[in-house]
Formats: C-alpha cells, sequence, structure tokens
C-alpha cells in the first residue's frame, strides 16, 4: 500500500506550495517509494488530527502516522534501508541537520518576507481568512506591509545565500556528485516561492540558479510539473 | 617524520590564534597524526613561498606542500585512510562543504568584527605595521571603527548562530555524537575569539556555550592549554 502524504495545496489542487511538504515529496522519489498525495488547507486541522499537532507534512505508512519533514526523512531512511540513502550515512545525517537549521531559520524566514502576500491569491477560498488573520497576527503587520520593499531586500537576502552559493561553485549537488536530502531541504524553500510568486529570487547568472534547474530535473521532473512561475 | 604545520602566533610565541590554523591542528590531532608546529606571523611570506600563496595554515607531510584548510583537510582524510575519518564519509564530506561556506561567510565575518581590534595588542612588533595597514585598507576604517559598537551588535550575532543552535540542542556535536570535521571548522572561529579578546561572544547559557567547553576538552585540552580568555 503506497504512503499517504496530507500536502499543503492551494485553489487548485495540484498547486502544492509547502517548503516543509516539498523536502518529503523528493525525499520519497528519491526513495522510489510510491506516494498517494492528499491536497490539505490550513484549515483542515481535523485530517491531521492523529498527528498529534496541526502542520504538514505528515505521513501515513499503513499505521504509523509520522509529523515534521526532519523526523519523516529519519523515518524513511531507517524504515527502508534498502531503498537509496537519503542521507549517505550517519556522518551525513548529523551534519544534515545544520543544514535543516540553516534553510528554516535563515533561508525559508527571508523568503517568506518575499512571497508571503504572493500566497494569498493562490490559496482555496475556505483558506483565506484564515492565513490572513494567522499570518497578521505572527507578523504583527499586514502581509503587505510584511512583503514591501522587496527589490530593496533582494541584495540582501542573495548574500546570505553565500554558504550555498560557495558549496555549489565546488559540487553540483550539497550531497555532492548527486542530490541527498540537504538538497530537498534547501530546495523546498525555491520550489515554494516558485510555486505561487513570480518575484525572482536568484539573478539568473546565479549557482544556485542552475542547480535549482538540476534540481527540477530530478525524478522525472517531479517539482517541475507543479505549477509554478 | 611529523607534519610540519605553520601556524599563525602572536608575540607569545605559543599564542596560536588563526581560526583556519585551529582548524587543522584539531584535525591532525582526531587523526592522532604527529605535529611540529612552525609559529609563523604575518610578516612571514618568505617562509610560506613553496606553497605558492601567502597565508596559513600551510603544512608540509614529506615532500608535499598543501595550503588552505579545506585543501588540508581533505588531503589529511585521503592520505591517511587508516586513521580515524575526520568526515565519515563521501556524503558527509561534501554536505561539510557547505558548513565550511557558513563558517567563513557568516560566522567568521561576523567574529572579524568583534575581535580584530584585539588583535593588534597580542602581535609580534613585526607584525604590528603591516597588520594595522592591511586591516585598515580592507575594512576601508580604522579596526576601533569597524569593532565599535560591540554591546549593540552581539544580539545580532547571536541570531545568526541560531542554524548551529538548532543542531546543538539535538545533539552533542555537528558530527553527531562525537566531533567530525565541521566541529572542528566552527570552533576555529570560537578559538580565535577566545585566544585573543575577553569579549563574549556567547552567554552562558547557550547550547553553543556547552559545545565549545567540550570541544575545548578533546584531544587531551588541547585548545584549552592554548593562552586565551
Amino acid at each position: 500500500m503506497a504512503i499517504r502524504m496530507y500536502d499543503l495545496a492551494g485553489g487548485e489542487p495540484n498547486r502544492r506550495f509547502s517548503p516543509y511538504c516539498w523536502r518529503i515529496r523528493m525525499a520519497l522519489a528519491h526513495k522510489r517509494l510510491p506516494v498517494e498525495t492528499i491536497p490539505w488547507r490550513f484549515t483542515d486541522k481535523a485530517a491531521i488530527a492523529r498527528s498529534g499537532q496541526e502542520r504538514v507534512p505528515v505521513i501515513e505508512d499503513g499505521d504509523r502516522v509520522v509529523a515534521d519533514s526532519w523526523a519523516i526523512a529519519n523515518y524513511l531512511e531507517d524504515a527502508y534501508p534498502d531503498r537509496p540513502s537519503l542521507f549517505g550515512g550517519a556522518a551525513a545525517r548529523a551534519v544534515a541537520r545544520f543544514i535543516n537549521g540553516w534553510a528554516d531559520t535563515v533561508q525559508n524566514a527571508a523568503i517568506s518576507t518575499f512571497v508571503a502576500n504572493d500566497v494569498v491569491r493562490h490559496l482555496d477560498p475556505r483558506d483565506q481568512d484564515y492565513f490572513q488573520r494567522s499570518r497578521t497576527q505572527r507578523f504583527r503587520m499586514t502581509l503587505e506591509q510584511y512583503c514591501a520593499n522587496r527589490e530593496g531586500r533582494i541584495a540582501g537576502f542573495r548574500q546570505t545565500l553565500e554558504p550555498l552559493r560557495h558549496t555549489l561553485r565546488s559540487q553540483p549537488f550539497l550531497g555532492g556528485a548527486a542530490a541527498l536530502y540537504p538538497d530537498y531541504i534547501v530546495f523546498g524553500g525555491f520550489q515554494w516561492a516558485r510555486t505561487i510568486s513570480d518575484f525572482a529570487l536568484l539573478e539568473a547568472d546565479d549557482p544556485i540558479a542552475a542547480w535549482r534547474e538540476r534540481m527540477l530535473d530530478l525524478h522525472d521532473g517531479l517539482a517541475r510539473l507543479n505549477p509554478g512561475y
């Protein structure tokens, strides 16, 4: 039986835009594990109540319910050791945690300030009020204010990507010659942006942009086939 | 014959304060490779001319001369595969490059703005003019200006360490249960600061401070025995 995954969706059910869900979509493809994705909206809290928390991704694998992208990646690696490795060993798994922390607290925190307001027009109608209200409360300002002056801030954002650029100047993927889970961690943030916003996060000649193209090609173009800009 | 390493020193020959040299001192100890360190000053360019560049660390291993901390770590890993692994496999080595980039462009770039002016009083007299002149030129301001308002900036610096803190809340070392080269990469920056400045980069209850203590204990207290604050 295929793994089931609750996957954040917009008004178009195929517009999947969660950076954390994309980590796991790519990880499942990497491990060649069939998945049945279930379009999920922010207000569908009841559908994932069994996971004991309110956010996606959540997977169901037979009787097992696992939430949180890092926990899910680790679950998949341990439960399916005969499939292609996501991490490439214990040391690489430990070191990947740093990249997970960087992506959550630096990369995605910043991307949010560029694309959060573009989420709105892609939301399912039932999510509109919830999203605007919860984000205004979290950011203590309107989404328009939160995403203001993007052009003035983009150079600073690109500078914060220097560790990523440094790495991708020297090797094709964060995992080395081939993509590993650290690539999916970081790619999730760019795929989130690509899916909901036409704002250009990267300059065309940035080595990160070339890597993003390689990531879009992986697993038969899985991420490229998703609606995006 | 022991590996020879040119190691940045102050007026006291035992005050070794280069973050990049500390990466390699720790890496050599990790691999249990004996080393003869040669105190080196900024103006001793001639002593390392054979390396084809002007910065330390530089190691000499028999006829081999290797410069640049990342290149040296990789050389040691490949030349001494029977010794304890620095990286823990090919995937972990690839992923470590990201941490190397982060430490160089984020961590150490920031630490410089807190401690560069404290370097001066520890320098060998022959380095004083060179250091002041070259840094004033590089930073386009005096060292006093470059390091101004440390108290006002320290909270922002501590915030940039969040990926590190995130990781060390979940595991004792960046390498997992035990230290690996990524730990030495990041530790080098803190050891640089500790060696030349009494300015507190970390709060006492920061998980990073506890990790730093663990790092100071490693290899029979190698780093703790170095003069420091």
